[in-house]
């Protein structure tokens, strides 16, 4: 192994760091020791048992933030890892370890590009900031939302942010997020009459009574989408009825279903059509909606226009504009105004045993991230 | 309180022992104490961890059975008992008590009907015998069943079978059961591929796979019963798919689904038009079948005409012939070509907390047993 650059460096020594989400493990404290001497204001913010943190340099605007989580999601099975998944290894180019794509890769590169481009630049325009959370893979209750209500209620505005979410999908930079859609969830309880099934009529079956409803709610086409979004997907991620005996009739049903949604319908559109279904249909029913996120879409301007271009000056890869995928983080932010970008490294193996990350990727991201900033915060592109 | 009955008093003595299914907790020794003084002939049968007894007085044909169960279902929760399920109680002429109508109510009757058949006619006919069981409440493997194997190996055939379940509804003998449907269980499980509902074209529902196939399962009338036999009914009993998780498209799906069926189908019927609507929907699946019991009918003669005779002599009612209802343990006896009627008290609290039988209903039944047997094993009705 040649001498590993120190973006590869700060990414393993992120990863020894076992911040199973919402432990932040000190991750945060080794992004402050890093970037506190090159002059960002540091300010934890603890909310709940959540670490946060918002290092800002300058007090100028326009205001750059990257934005990233050092939480990531447990392990899974140890036996099926190669290797210790807070042990990074480096094998055959690419760097194994939990979080090395999702997103401790992308929040060294951040530190590396703000290093180099404070000290080409000191006196860059505006301002860097950095928003880092330990609550991204949790309940993202009290997370990056809080971070963006406190700045907000002392007016302190992000012009551009862009969230290091592994966004690639074949190369670095082929894909970058500039929207997400919305997330709307929903707990719905079918009640019925439990009894023994030698005695249906003195009974009432809340499978039976739903099943003709929930035919209909998954064959149902919601909108057609648009030229920022596909269409609007439905999932019933769970359904649970049933005593586990043969001869019970259940007294209840429980469903739970996930809407991903487009800019062409609306959260409350969604529930109005849902439970008119449900009326038809004569369900006798309790439901609780969640919505985990409205979508929002950054179009083409200054944050778009300088990411492409980065990616292209790095990399050479014409980079294609995506809003599928899941939710990120850009929910909290994009809703105060803030144009929103996400790109990070390849997310084939995100979530998963054995993530890993092309390790040589990690240094183009850094280079890139330094690009974005050069062309945003200084007259000289 | 004032003197109690001898069939009431050893009702109370065999519930006062917690014999929850498989456990005979010695009931069946006591049975033993009371009956073979009179001549029966002791047989005790253990199949794995259940006790059997088969009690026997006489050598001769025709043989008449009793047929029953020591075994009661768990108390359930004590705190909603008005009394300790386990101490018997009289209150306002009720019995109550774990077993008091299922079955040691009958348990008792048949044995006293016995003591007073014997002392009247001690050189009756033809045979008396009590063939019970630990284990019908449970996994009913080791009870019955193998308890009439063992006779047919031998070649020892019950001619008239009376099964002891509490078979009246509002008053004592209304109802006597002279067949029972089929049941017919299986276990289904449907194959999906497991993905976030952010990208549902990686993966595949097995919910959505599955709702228009159950929907049509849920639909259909598979016949219309016919003069002995209310309609084959269908109930999904179970379904559970999902992870928990909100955002998680399940791998699999699992439905566990229940046919009381009548004589007009069958239980290889049902399978393939089952099998053949799974085919239909291009449902991914592998699926389990268990036959509970075939249906079974004994239509009038002489073992129905003594009963209906019997319960009209002792209360005067007038009784209905039914099939509906649950399985009981006569779906091992009729194969044999044996006759099987089922009588008992009045079954609105079985198997709840706070099981109770009329405590005159006992010592009517009693009664009722004994007619039966001097109708049928006497020369002098
Ligand atoms: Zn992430
Ligand atoms: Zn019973």
């Amino acid at each position: 192994m040649s001498e590993l650059s120190p973006t590869l460096q700060f990414a393993m020594d992120l990863i020894r760091r076992p911040s199973v989400t919402p432990d932040d493990a000190d991750c945060q404290q080794m992004m402050i020791s890093r970037l506190q001497p090159l002059g960002f204001e540091v300010e934890q913010m603890r909310f709940g048992e959540v670490d946060n943190l918002w290092l800002r340099r300058g007090s100028e605007g326009p205001l750059f933030a990257f934005a990233g989580h050092t939480d990531v999601v447990p392990t899974g099975s140890l036996e099926q890892w190669h290797s210790n998944p807070f042990q990074p290894e480096i094998h055959d180019g690419m760097l194994f370890g939990r979080g090395a794509a999702d997103m401790k890769g992308s929040l060294a590169a951040f530190v590396t590009a703000c290093e180099r481009f404070v000290q080409r630049h000191p006196d860059h325009k505006g301002s860097i900031a950095l928003l880092i959370t330990a609550d991204e893979e949790g309940p993202a209750i009290n997370g990056t939302r809080k971070v963006v209500e406190a700045l907000q209620q002392r007016g302190e505005t992000i012009d551009w942010c862009l969230v290091g979410e592994p966004s690639s999908t074949a190369s670095l930079g082929d894909v970058v997020k500039n929207g997400r859609r919305g997330s709307l969830g929903a707990d719905l309880w079918i009640k019925g009459i439990q009894g023994h099934v030698a005695y249906p009529h003195l009974a009432q079956n809340p499978i039976h009574q739903a099943l003709p409803f929930l035919a209909e709610l998954a064959a149902t086409e919601w909108d057609q989408g648009n030229a920022f979004f596909p269409p609007t997907s439905f999932q019933i991620s769970n359904i649970q009825s049933g005593t586990g005996a043969t001869n019970v009739i259940p007294g209840e049903a429980h469903v739970m279903f996930n809407f991903r949604f487009s800019t062409e319908t609306s959260a409350p559109e969604l529930q109005a059509r849902v439970e008119a279904m449900l009326e038809r249909h004569g369900v006798d029913h309790e439901i609780e909606w969640r919505l985990f996120g409205e979508p929002f879409l950054t179009s083409r301007g200054e944050l778009v226009d300088a990411t492409v271009a980065a990616i292209r000056d790095v990399t050479g890869t014409d980079t294609e504009l995506s809003t599928s995928g899941g939710t990120s983080d850009g929910r909290f932010i994009a809703p105060t105004g803030a144009q929103v970008v996400e790109l990070g490294p390849c997310n084939a193996t995100i979530h998963k045993v054995n993530e890993c990350v092309k390790a040589s990727d990690l240094d183009l991201l850094s280079q890139v991230y330094q690009n974005i900033l050069q062309r945003l915060l200084t007259d000289t592109p």
